[in-house]
């Protein structure tokens, strides 16, 4: 099989006009940004928002393993079914993030024969978003130093800010930092750090606000540390919200791409799945509802961490409800969730993937906790015996979860007509239950911390270094008690412990650290240490990645 | 008079693909970025470089004071008017850089009836190309330390490491640093610190590459430090220049976008006109003339560096020649160049400007030792009185140089109908001196550096700080001794003293410090203090930009 760069140049790919088109989306309102790729622009975006929605299909998945699970390629191959089923259908995706591109991962487009394209330029520069993100948050930097430089009012203090800048790059040298050396015109120094774009607070507001105005409320909203007199110091006090909003007003109008096999795309947004909530914008997910009949969104890594926050973080705050979820899962994951080490995952073993089964069967218990119709799709390898393949299938019937195999990497949208057959029966068929949120705003943060742990990971209870008990309280205090919680912890497990596969229980989540998002609205839960600025490898992609002669991209998959 | 971006906005701009008929430009080479802005294909563009072309006219100016010259403005004008004249022309410009943007400045896509539209566009975000180049830059920041960091082969000297990163922000924070702290994870210690952008060799190297090719090869030969053993490393030994080609590969495509009047304009590319060259991109000067019949470009600062290296480093490089220099002032300038006050510029004084005609005389006799027919440009203020106008007319006519007022910042093109007649007339006639360049390669690096100093700036002698002429001498001894010298001195005077108006003379230049710019292809000596990451003012331009109810851009201006 060719890699993913080759694929994706060897596909046909349609002007963005005809793409736009499918979803009647008029040439007035795209802003093209090259052939293939355009913006939608706010006007025509603030209109569709409002029209009768399509059904929206959340896609998650077990906790990540070393195996890889497909969740992007499912999504995409779910999109490109449901439109080989005559369905209009549309998907919508996170952005990819530079750094990494460069580091172990290569490409986040998709991958094999379930791609968006152009899936160079998306991988790369794109339309420019996370580069205006990335600029709006450091603004903020320069002038919340700039304004303790001159000695403004109101007074910051200076030992006391929380805002860090950021980098969309895997570059470990600028986590910690002292910063303003030099002498006394080129600042003060005092200790910072660099995080990696995805992960700034600017990329959630952006990825949650509404429009132009909201985002702007947002902005100004953020604590950026404390003032003198210890109360919360904000981007308003400095006047930065307003500069900052320029540099994303164009950033802020979705990205209309297309699938290898001309499905429109929607990839709009970024935000980090731990310490943000990890799904694409609410703007362009409310904008596809209003132009599609079926919407596919991915929510970032297992369901305990991505779905848990799509759902009680971003349909919270927008009154989405997905129609139905679909929990992606492999057989060679399941395995290692059984106790299989990666480099043994060669031969038939049922009873490891039976006992691997739990995690699926704890994350499926779970989504139906918010009246969720589930469907499990097994993105299958060729490696799946039959032996395997027949009893999963007999554990997720008597789970009473539909299930089906899909093969959109190696065979695309055909691949994954049986998934989408699936989906839709659940779509087409009668609500069995009300959806519902994990748990009401007004409960006090420690006790959302605390049904999260209990409800979602299987934990017996929650445990809280002293530092982060007191700045809880305070937040409480201080009037964002209402807010949701956005709990940052390892991807791996239902546990902080990343060895701890299956369905661990009975455990204790320790939460290290808080953080109040203000103008994302949300207060991060840090359990475990997390890292938000990475590194790079031994042996970085970069080093592979070039042009050949002919000026084309090489190495990038 | 409205302000700038009301200007702009009231602007009626033409499909960018009605401009790019103008200059032939078909459809098809066109990569849109929204509906008034486009970047010309690789293709095109390297078919269009190797057409017979039109004549190039170089805009500069006296040494820049507080009172403001209007180079650019000058430039746009110029263009416009010898389109009013029935002329195929175009304008190159440089991109405006972000940073200043929120400081003191604004934009800097021209002025008044004078300017480069989309203006908001032009001075945010534009095509990305400073984004593309700032993550090239910081790839290979990126790269060396973690290189350092896995101890891989050869072993860099993480002592001798020169490379930095860079933003395109004012930040004066980020000038001098400790990186690497928090621990083993997270690097080693080390001093470091952010320039500007445009400050990167990776700018000079992106405006001075004339095809991908050529863009890697410079890349390659990036000098970041020493290996261990006190030889060069280069960006090649990391492996670090082809991905750095990758996010540089569409930036390089130049962009088009169009003045008030509609007259076609190249703006691509940005370096600093004192670490660097100062001029925009050698693609776009080559396009544009590829295509037009006559091209009018700027070169930053006064003649004495934006021209100088324009000439000494771009035109060497490439076999480019100007065909005429249009020497800018204004009577206020000269005033001050005459020793007045920006606060006493109220009133008519003949004697201050005869005094200050110094400054444009020395500019005037240092362009002619290039061999090259320069017209005067006096952009004229309301202030200016008759007397005044008199007297520089005579001025320039003993100079024995072509004189010409203009009006285009109030009246646009038609009020430069008169300078674009005299420039027309310039290039119509018969070359009076042959082209030459001030220093032929062969001469030893601080001969160089002594001619500039002797020959352009008036200078008696110039003095090495022990550590840059032992450099000097280094960089001669490795291979670089060929290498054309870029200087990077104050603006404001002949000499490296910024209060030293007029035409300084038997001065000595006092060079602190040298840069070898292996892949830019140039030696930078350092005289005097550099600024090469700007801070933010007490109150920064960007408390004043925001976004109206309406969602517009306000206070960029």
């Amino acid at each position: 099989m060719l890699d993913d760069i080759e694929i994706a140049r060897a596909a046909r790919l349609k002007p963005i006009g005809e793409v736009a088109d499918r979803l009647g989306i008029p040439g007035d309102a795209l802003i093209p940004y090259g052939r293939h790729i355009a913006k939608i622009e706010h006007g025509f975006v603030s209109e569709a928002r409002h029209r009768p929605r399509g059904k929206l299909v959340l896609v998650t998945a077990i906790s990540p393993t070393a195996a890889g699970e497909g969740k992007t390629t499912t999504t995409v191959g779910l999109g490109d079914a449901l439109t080989r089923l005559g369905r209009k259908a549309t998907i919508c995706l996170r952005e990819p993030s530079l750094g990494p591109c460069f580091g172990v991962k290569g490409g986040a487009a998709g991958g094999g024969h379930a791609q968006v394209v152009p899936m160079e330029a998306i991988n790369l520069h794109f339309t420019g978003d996370f580069h205006a993100i990335t600029s709006a948050h450091n603004l903020l930097s320069a002038m919340i130093d700039n304004h303790i430089y001159w000695g403004n009012e109101p007074r910051l203090d200076g030992r006391r800010m929380t805002w860090r800048r950021v980098l969309d790059m895997n570059d470990r040298m600028l986590r910690h930092q002292v910063n303003g050396l030099g002498g006394s015109a080129d600042g003060f120094p005092r200790e910072d750090g660099f995080d990696i774009t995805v992960a700034s607070e600017v990329m959630a507001i952006f990825c949650l606000a509404t429009d132009l105005a909201d985002l702007e409320r947002r902005l100004k909203r953020i604590v950026i540390g404390e003032l003198d007199a210890r109360s919360y110091a904000t981007a308003d006090m400095i006047k930065a919200a307003g500069a900052m909003a320029v540099l994303l007003k164009d950033a802020l109008q979705p990205n209309l791409v297309q699938t290898l096999e001309g499905t429109p795309a929607f990839v709009h947004g970024g935000p980090f799945a731990n310490i943000a909530h990890g799904c694409n914008s609410v703007i362009a997910t409310e904008t596809a509802l209003g132009l599609a009949d079926v919407v596919v969104t991915e929510a970032g890594f297992g369901a305990d961490l991505g779905a848990e926050k799509f759902l009680d973080i971003k349909c919270r705050k927008t009154g989405l409800q997905p129609d139905a979820a679909v929990l992606v899962a492999t057989i060679r994951a399941l395995k290692m969730h059984g106790g299989v080490a990666k480099e043994d995952l060669g031969g038939e073993n049922v009873a490891a993937m039976e006992a691997g089964f739990s995690n699926l069967s704890r994350h499926l218990e779970n989504l139906r906790k918010y009246g969720l119709d589930v469907v499990i799709a097994i993105n299958r390898f060729a490696s799946d015996t039959d032996a395997e393949v027949a009893r999963l299938r007999q554990l997720c019937a008597e789970a009473g979860a539909p299930v089906a195999l899909a093969t959109h990497f190696a065979d695309g949208g055909r691949g994954a007509e049986d998934l989408a057959r699936t989906v839709l029966e659940v779509l087409d068929g009668p609500r069995r239950q009300p959806f519902g949120l994990l748990y009401p705003d007004d409960l006090p943060l420690p006790a959302k911390i605390e049904t999260v742990a209990r409800e979602i990971y299987g934990a017996a209870s929650v445990e809280y270094d002293g530092r982060a008990a007191r700045k809880l309280a305070e937040y409480g205090e201080r009037g964002f008690g209402g807010l949701p919680v956005c709990i940052a912890k390892t991807q791996a497990s239902f546990s902080a412990d990343p060895q701890r596969r299956g369905a661990p229980s009975g455990h204790v989540l320790p939460v290290r650290d808080v953080r109040l998002a203000a103008g994302a609205e949300f207060v991060v839960a840090i359990c475990g240490s997390i890292m938000t600025m990475p590194g790079l490898p031994r042996v970085p992609a970069a080093t592979r990645i070039g042009l050949d002669a002919e000026g084309r991209v090489v190495g990038l998959s």
